[in-house]
């Protein structure tokens, strides 16, 4: 893959700035299918709110300039952030938990196409192995998940246990192969080296709806960006 | 509530900011839990690799103001962040869907409580009614749904169902007297006056991930921060 040209004397990128290339991402895709050709950043700064020089920022980052008065290719633009995202590669995931969650995340749209691939659920509850969620991904007993990675270059683990077990679940991703992990359980897990583990925290989009519903009519609420 | 000082003036908040908030919060939190009293701007910029600027901004536009070398109090600061999200209120909530993804919902930590009270999830399907969630929640026929919200004052609606329904739910929720929906449903849910719909894209955690497994041992990947 011919990647973007990195510069080994840059700051490292948090976890807030490669979201914000996804969502990035998410506009391009809108725009491409609106047959729009270029965008600018002050465009795309009015439909996030944000600076259009943390915009321009976080693109030449990853070394991808727009003209001035013109703006960026939308698709060379998508292309290149696909890229950078690692997007244009195939990853194999597991997930560990077939109770309600793992079960949702396993059929959840998104999770199992465009360059991500369930290979399966694992379970230590015998009575919820060998059968398969609703769209098709087979649950394997967990004694099976180092073989499992193996056998399919499994790349990213979710944790969809209970918090008790998230830890030993993680350990045992590890163990396997596995450097980059979901964690759904509300549990820190122990930092590795060289294995990234992202914590989801739902609640946050609660907070943002309370947050509506406190100030709204105050003017100060941004509408929603999606469909504009 | 005494809310913070607001200039109708001020350009709106979006959901990238409101998020931020969420996160401050939380930092916030664990600094309380270190005994920390103050934090600057410097210090959380570090933490989230992000512009000091930025978090001086996000958080003057409330009213809250840092002492130069000085910084932020730091349990004065998380009051503040919580009554600006309204989490000094107890927020009802009803889930619509009480398939694997609405149960798990139903149960996920911080989604029933401080704060937050699921009164109960609503399904068409006869078969999985009278039942509860692991943790108690109730699920009710969808033909409840308006009595139920009038009943308890319910201001938040999740939308656990398939893409499919996902529209006509909503439209039931507001009909209902319900502004805010979080909508699980991959599915674009239309505007409507007065209402606010926030949609989870779950896919941009596996994205984080792809990120750093193409760009890790680059150098340009963030340290977790939650651990420091």
């Amino acid at each position: 893959m011919a990647g973007p040209e990195r510069n080994e004397n840059k700051e490292p990128i948090s976890e807030l700035t490669t979201e914000r290339l996804s969502i990035y991402l998410r506009c391009l895709n809108h725009l491409e299918s609106m047959d729009e050709k270029t965008v600018s950043s002050h465009e795309l700064a009015r439909r996030f709110h944000l600076n259009s020089s943390q915009i321009r920022k976080d693109l030449a980052y990853f070394g991808e300039f727009g003209i001035r008065g013109v703006g960026y290719n939308v698709s060379r633009l998508k292309q290149h952030l696909r890229s950078t995202l690692g997007l244009d590669k195939m990853r194999n995931i597991i997930i560990a938990g077939a109770g309600n969650l793992g079960m949702a995340l396993a059929d959840y749209n998104g999770f199992h196409s465009n360059g991500f691939y369930i290979v399966a659920l694992l379970e230590t509850d015998p009575a919820k192995c060998d059968r398969a969620s609703r769209s098709g991904i087979p649950v394997y007993p967990s004694a099976r998940m180092a073989a499992i990675v193996r056998k399919h270059n499994v790349e990213i683990g979710i944790i969809a246990v209970p918090a008790d077990n998230a830890q030993s679940v993680c350990d045992a991703m590890v163990e396997a192969g596995i450097c980059a992990v979901l964690n759904f359980a509300p549990v820190q897990i122990r930092r590795r080296a060289g294995v990234k583990v992202k914590s989801v925290d739902l609640r946050i989009n609660l907070e943002s709806l309370s947050f509506y519903l406190t100030n709204a009519g105050t003017g100060i609420c941004a509408e929603d960006e999606e469909e504009e």
